[in-house]
Parts: structure tokens; sequence; C-alpha cells
């Protein structure tokens, strides 16, 4: 399998810290966001929403959608588990996951940035100032979530990382970059904590990606 | 069960066309987004994202994000399926539904329209070209992985109803009401109008409900 991604995309870094918890090894290669890479024509023909990551199976088939790609690779490779087996957990840490997945990070992304900039004028404050808002509208709602609910543990459900935590921890890394205050989210921040001192979830960061830029 | 929804909400009318095409019945209770129902404090105890849909069960466990909803009603309830067999179908199903669920509605819910006109005083006008320019570009994309694909039959995956179709039902009804121009996307268009001869989504559509206004 070829995983293309981007050091900094939140959505590849997901799928690379699944690929560590169930030990698979792929292939990776990269595109940069910011050079707009991905808008090359061979590359929509992979992606036709123009977004990483892409999933490349030895078939030659393609998958996308970092989501969807989560859910593949547990199908496919279900141990160890990133997902509980009872379906109210798994509700449950599907729609954790979600929070991040779809109600913040596709609302501050890089094109959408991008348009706030260059059609509605405004400035890097400004645009610095929705993303904060969005982020701690969610964050707000995953630490109500998970503060007093007895099915978290160590990690946002149970003891051991499933989806929730593999879109959780990108998004805090993201809330870093535009100085959100994690003191607010106590539970988030003990959560992440825990995540970063697992090889799988450290040896995914941006900064040890190949592609990086120091 | 108990769906708590809004008869213009998105996310709420994917569930009902689940729960219709699964031959589920449920009790329905409504919240009214445009006059901030979703904020009371009995509800936010429920949804802390302030969101619809929320599902309660009859052991009164709670569940919220559509998604994650679709996907619980899928393993409690399997047949009819939602969701093709094969992981790869399984895969470019889940994929299709995130164009709409992650990547188009988030961006241009109510929330984030109230943002632009609040504090970037856009216009109405400006706000609906956003909308636009979100839906496009999600469509755009929706069509070019529809359009030559195989897998794509009557529906968006083979010729029964998945999960992408009942995510792309409630999005076209979205942009009908900011006048996207759906002649672009043939596929869609006629994708669209095979679900919407089906009964399940049919009975699903907001003015059949029984908060809708006149």
């Amino acid at each position: 399998m070829k995983l293309i991604g981007y050091f900094r995309s939140s959505a590849a870094f997901r799928v690379r810290i699944a690929l560590n918890l169930k030990g698979i090894t792929v292939e990776h290669a990269f595109r940069h966001l910011r050079k707009g890479e991905q808008s090359t024509p061979d590359y929509v023909a992979l992606n036709p929403q123009k977004l990483v990551p892409t999933m490349v199976l030895d078939s030659g088939e393609v998958l996308t959608q970092s989501l969807a790609i989560l859910e593949y690779l547990e199908e496919t490779h279900p141990e160890p588990s990133i997902l509980p087996k009872d379906p109210v957990g798994r509700a449950r840490v599907r729609a954790l996951a979600l929070i991040s997945a779809a109600d913040i990070h596709p609302i501050q992304n890089l094109r959408v940035m991008a348009y706030l900039r260059e059609k509605f004028d405004q400035s890097e404050e400004a645009a610095f100032a929705w993303s904060r808002h969005w982020i701690e509208t969610g964050f707000d709602a995953y630490e109500a979530s998970v503060a007093k609910d007895r099915r978290t543990g160590a990690f946002s459900h149970g003891d051991q990382p499933t989806i929730a935590d593999l879109c959780l921890v990108p998004q805090v890394f993201n809330a870093g970059r535009f100085k959100v205050d994690m003191t607010r989210y106590p539970t988030l921040k003990r959560i992440f904590d825990t995540c970063m001192k697992h090889p799988a979830f450290d040896a995914a960061q941006p900064s040890k990606q190949p592609d990086a830029e120091k």
C-alpha cells in the first residue's frame, strides 16, 4: 500500500497513527499542500477533492477520506482494534471522532482560511480568531462529553486508543498553531499527553515525517 | 428510540431516511434551530455540541452525530444494508458520504453562516456565495468520483441506497436553497431523482415533517 500525505495534514496524521498502531508498513509519498501539489492532474485523477490523504492499495484501488481509510484498516487489519466491540461504544467513539473530523477541521483547513483572506479580505489575525473559535467550540463539546463519562479511561474511550484519539491528537497539534489555551480542556490535555507517550502516536507526528520542514 | 431533529437539518434528514429504509419506528421530537432551542440546558446535557440530531435509545443511552448514528443503525439493524459487503466498497461509500458530511455541510451550516454575517460583517449575498462555493467544490469532486466509475449504479454505489446517498440527497436539497445549478452534475441529479422516487427518501424530506414550516 502507498499513503500519499503531507506532514502537517491532520487527516494524514490520523492515518499514520492507525498504520503504526496496527503495525502496517506502507510506502509513503507526499504532496506539498502549500505549494499546490494536490492540484496536479495526476493527483486529481486519484483524489478529485484535491485533499490528502490518498491510499493506493496493491490492487491499484484508491481510497480517499481519512475516516473511510481508518474504517477500512479496521475491517482488514482488525488487531489491535481501534473501535470498541459494542455498538453503543462504537457510536460514541465515532461521534467523538466526528467532532474533530467533521465539525472542526473542515471549517478551518487551508482552503477555507485562504477563502477568508482572499474573498472576504480578512486579516491573518481574523482568520486565526476564526480557527480558534471553531476549535474551542468543538473542544468545549468534546471536554463535556468525556470529562464525567465513566466510559472515558486513559484514552477517550477506555484504556486503548480508538479512532476518537486518532482524530483528537492531530486536532490538538493544530490547536497549538492557533494558540488555543489547552488548560481549558483538562481531560483532553490528559488524553493527549497519554497518547503522545505511545510510540505509534509519537512517530506519526508532523515533525518526524520525511517531508517535514524545519 | 427517540430521534430529536429539525425538519430542515441535513444531518437529521440522513437519519430519517435510514430509519425509513430499515423500517424502524421511533418517536420524533424537535428542536427549532433558528429559535435557538438547541441551546437550552436540557438539550445541551444530551448533546454538548448543540447540534441535531440526537438519538435517545430505550436504555436511556444517547447517540449523537448523524454518521455515527447511521453506522449504529447498520450494526444493530443490518437489513436492508446501507453499506456494501466488501471493504473497498465500504470505503468508497464512506468516502462519498464524507464529501457531503465533512467537507460541505459543516462549512456552510447555520452557525457558520451566522459567524460570517456577525463577525466578518458579510452580506447575505456574500454568505450565499460562500455556501455555493463549498457545495460546488464538493459536488465537482462527487460528480468526478461517480460519473465514470463502474461501481456506480442506479445509486451512488450499485443499485441499492447506501450511506453515500443518504448524505447526498439532503445536500442536494440544501443546494437548491443556495441556487446551485444542478445541470453541472448530471450523475448526481440522476441519482437524486432515483432516490426521490423511493418512498423512504420521499417521506423523510423536510416539507413532510411534522415541524415543517409552510
